[in-house]
């Protein structure tokens, strides 16, 4: 019988699920591991420490569909927990590999570093159990092959993080070839649930073709639930109005003509509210409705005319049940089989008013005076211009990640913003693992490819995470960070706090930030702080088309905001006060 | 009946028990509570990211003896998760207090951002049960200010975290000032229990004038058992032949005849070794035997010969039951009654033997050529030269971390080292936090004071924190860093992977840091590569006597360690390849 070695076989098992890069940091119980890393032909990513690995392997697996990071025990897991729970909130699929001491160090409860100094090894498996769908402790070797697939399988059905403990002495103990010719796989569908997905999809097709007003609402779940391209063809097939949440953003194509940017709700354009008020059908693809994703549980769509897609099953209007054990995917297969476009595109000249408004870009025309400064009243619509195919682009939580919602993305383009765990310093170590998994997909290396990862990022939540540039510019991944410095968390100025000192943070030389962190010394940066410096830069062939780590900071006003309802919080404070 | 504001009340606590700074970042649920800080006579120091602040908060508390770090619900808190276990192994009091979302938010179970969008409110609180010493959920006024007592009284006991939710909508409540005229503090010794720890002092008064060949063995739990006082007394009356553990160290004077340095086990001198292994009587004050406090258990003592005094009470010998419920700082004070100063200490003079080895300085005229490299057998007993009184010296974990162990300490200063948690990366935080603790014990502004403290820390403990050092040069604290550039974490490559990838970190220009993080343009950076360089360097002016932030880069060979454990482990490394 051939044998392979458990950490071989664990990354071969990576390999084969498409993951080429593993992010983390070396430990003291995890180095065996590490040598294993890169003879199963993955790049070792080695980042600045381990919060910043996690927001990384996040970053790559919403664009990879899966990623991996390994981290040593206590230390650094306990470090990468803030992220392994975002990554659980909002659908990041990681595998969380801990190297573990000894099982020998474990059964004699020695008093080891990285411990309490107790003897109980079992802690950090249990707080990981709080924010992963599925965990594995690794201790014999008869069952560790089974252990590793059933995480990993876990890791592609639910989309969300799992938790796997490698103890040092078991990464070279042999273990059969024999499961790594089975892929792992979503379980195959029964015979008996595609039956009924087609009696599901019926329904939902008698509902189409009754409705007189109906609009698509595109929400961030369809990326687990892996039906971003049904979710397309069915678009392309009934031409509804349609709408995204913020966390919906990138998943579908914006240049359609039946496409109208980010339903929001209380804070929309009147046109949109009286439309969405009047709806009588309402496709609600991959709801997620937290507040933030959902402008206060406003643009959440009227449940009497709603069908909603979720990871439980299909939920009509406000029947007591939802149909569940029926994947919706399984459900959309059906319903694309048996659509007749005429039948349901046909409602859409019925009912799309011409009057609906949709998002704009906004052309030099419409700027202010050339050396007057930039507000975010119009920044954001303005800078889409510099947006092209293929781009990743990125607001981290505060004004920019409000901001970059108001952007037409182009084809291809990928989306981030805040959505509801909103953990500030997330998004820069996500540039990292995103721009390289964007790479990886399109088989190039950072000197051909053209796809650049924008990132736009407020002082505050640069501060939290910067180091992690220096992994940027050490693999040469094509970034461009926008860093909007408005004198401290201006988010925080708008909810609560306008004038404290508590709001502010440390002054910082942002553009030394490349030449710091290794960067050659020609790295390009620039700063604008008026509309014409802004036209300047952003025209500027080295950074539009430039390789590498680029920087711009932009400066503005410390009590500005992007239009919507960051400035309604500060206004109700101005208010208060 | 007078009334205070739930916040108000807190603060006022804090205050009372010696706080003067509260560590931490703002975030939406801890706004609020924020507005109390500096009226409660609090300075806010508001740190780069909410493990920095926690690790900070962790250094203040060491020196101080109670320290408080405000994070948000989830994000912020997880975030610092990993710097309060730390503290929880290795006895720092940390008051972690938490924002989090209003009682209707948690009794709606509201889907709002910072939760898993799941309504499920208590999965952190759970996960800080695991690494704190005790854990209260603000939720009704009428017990509010009983429950904050309770919690900061066990954070006094038990010298480490406690954790704290405070819900925004409770914030401004009133409460009773009643309680708050009466201080928190240690729970009264009842008569009987000091008459009990009378009974225990005389048994141990007994062997002590018993003893032919005793030695006192000081270890890091003396100072959560609140004895550094009662032990240094003890010391000097009877001028035993005294080691200390690395967690000890800094915690009695050095410049005692008696005083041996580090007992380093089967790594120390022959002559200390044979010593030990003849001694009749060991008096171990508050062990912490995790192997990395103890060479890997060799300089444990003999269980048969010893006493110990533990959180737990104290051991004699190998006797089956610890006597338990006699705190063990009655029992010292009682043996400091009765102690017969004479006989106690005549044992001195027959146990000692003249060729006992003890920690030397390393003079100019030992040293190498003054153009040959830096090397880490002579480096560190050489820079002790620079340290003075007052300083707080740290060695982050890492070659840095074992190398300052071979540091004579002056009086009075303070010492951190690697332990048992060994969380790299925490050291530089901690730095922020032991300076700025260190000022206000003096009461002395940062310009006039001067104490500094001194930390030595490799390239890759720096880059996981690096930017607090931004928090050093807003606050001015008088911080100098010696950054030792070995070209990444040559403490692994000891253990494994000598010449693995994974153990290299990026190339930054560390020299920069000072400006990039916002410090004045001539803040004194400096460099030395030879032993001619550091000399220069160590002596001059700006660098010992300046103020602020100060960095100097030592380069160190790849492969270069402290004597000791670490080349034991890299030799046994080459010996297998």
């Amino acid at each position: 019988m051939a044998t392979i070695k458990l950490a071989d076989y664990l990354f071969t098992r990576l390999r084969q699920l498409g993951v080429e890069s593993v992010h983390g940091v070396p430990g003291d119980y995890n180095l065996e591991l590490l040598d294993y890393v890169e003879p199963a032909g993955l790049q070792w990513v080695g980042n600045a420490n381990e919060l910043n690995a996690a927001y990384a392997a996040d970053g790559y697996g919403r664009i990879k569909g899966i990623s991996a990071v390994v981290t040593t025990f206590g230390v650094g897991e306990l470090s990468a927990i803030n992220a392994i729970a975002g990554a659980y909130t909002e659908f990041s699929p990681i595998v969380h590999i801990v190297g573990v001491p000894s099982r020998t160090a474990q059964d004699t409860r020695a008093h080891v570093h990285h411990t309490f100094n107790d003897g109980e090894y079992g802690r950090f498996a249990q707080m990981h159990a709080h924010v992963t769908a599925a965990q594995t402790r690794l201790y014999d070797p008869q069952t560790s092959a089974e252990q590793i697939d059933s995480v990993l399988q876990q890791c592609l059905i639910h989309h969300r993080p799992v938790y796997l403990q490698v103890p040092v002495d078991l990464v070279a103990v042999p273990l059969s070839t024999e499961r790594l010719a089975i892929p792992i796989t979503l379980p195959p569908l029964l015979p008996s649930v595609a039956a009924t997905a087609d009696v599901i999809a019926k329904r939902i097709l008698d509902a189409i073709y009754a409705a007189k007003q109906p609009y698509v609402l595109i929400d961030g779940e369809i990326r687990p639930l892996g039906i971003v391209e049904e979710v397309q063809t069915f678009l392309d097939i009934v031409q509804w109005p349609t709408f995204v949440t913020p966390f919906g953003k990138g998943l579908v194509a914006e240049g359609r003509p039946y496409f109208h940017g980010i339903e929001k709700g209380k804070f929309g354009e009147v046109s949109v509210q009286n439309f969405i008020t009047n709806a009588d059908l309402v496709l609600d693809f991959g709801p997620h409705n937290s507040s933030t994703n959902t402008f206060y549980h406003t643009s959440t769509p009227k449940a009497d005319v709603t069908i909603s897609f979720t990871p439980q099953g299909t939920q009509f209007r406000t029947e007591p049940e939802i149909v569940r054990d029926v994947p919706v995917k399984a459900v959309l297969k059906s319903l694309l089989k048996e659509i007749d476009a005429k039948r349901s595109s046909s409602v859409y000249s019925n009912a799309y008013p011409a009057g609906l408004a949709r998002d704009q870009i906004v052309s030099v025309n419409e700027l202010p005076a050339p050396d007057s400064i930039i507000t975010q009243d119009k920044l954001w619509r303005f800078a889409a211009h510099f947006l092209r195919e293929d781009d990743i682009v990125m607001g981290e939580t505060g004004t920019a990640g409000y901001g970059v919602r108001e952007m037409l993305l182009p084809a291809r383009a990928r989306f981030f913003t805040p959505v509801t765990w909103l953990s500030i310093g997330y998004m820069l170590p996500a540039a990292q693992g995103a721009a390289l998994a964007k790479l990886e997909q399109q088989k190039l290396g950072a000197q051909e490819s053209g796809a650049r990862t924008i990132l736009f990022i407020g002082d505050g939540s640069f501060q939290m995470t910067a180091q992690e540039l220096s992994t940027i510019i050490r693999l040469n991944l094509n970034v461009i960070v926008f860093l909007v410095n408005n004198n401290g968390y201006t988010i925080e100025r708008c909810i609560h706090g306008r004038k404290q000192g508590y709001n502010d943070v440390a002054n910082w030389r942002y553009l030394e930030a490349p030449s710091f962190f290794g960067a050659d010394k020609d790295a390009f940066v620039s700063s604008a702080r008026t509309w014409g410096e802004l036209q300047a830069v952003l025209q500027d062939d080295r950074l539009v088309n430039g390789k590498g780590l680029r920087m711009v900071e932009i400066h503005l006003e410390v009590e500005d905001a992007p239009l919507g309802n960051l400035r309604h919080l500060l206004e109700m404070q101005k208010g208060r006060e």
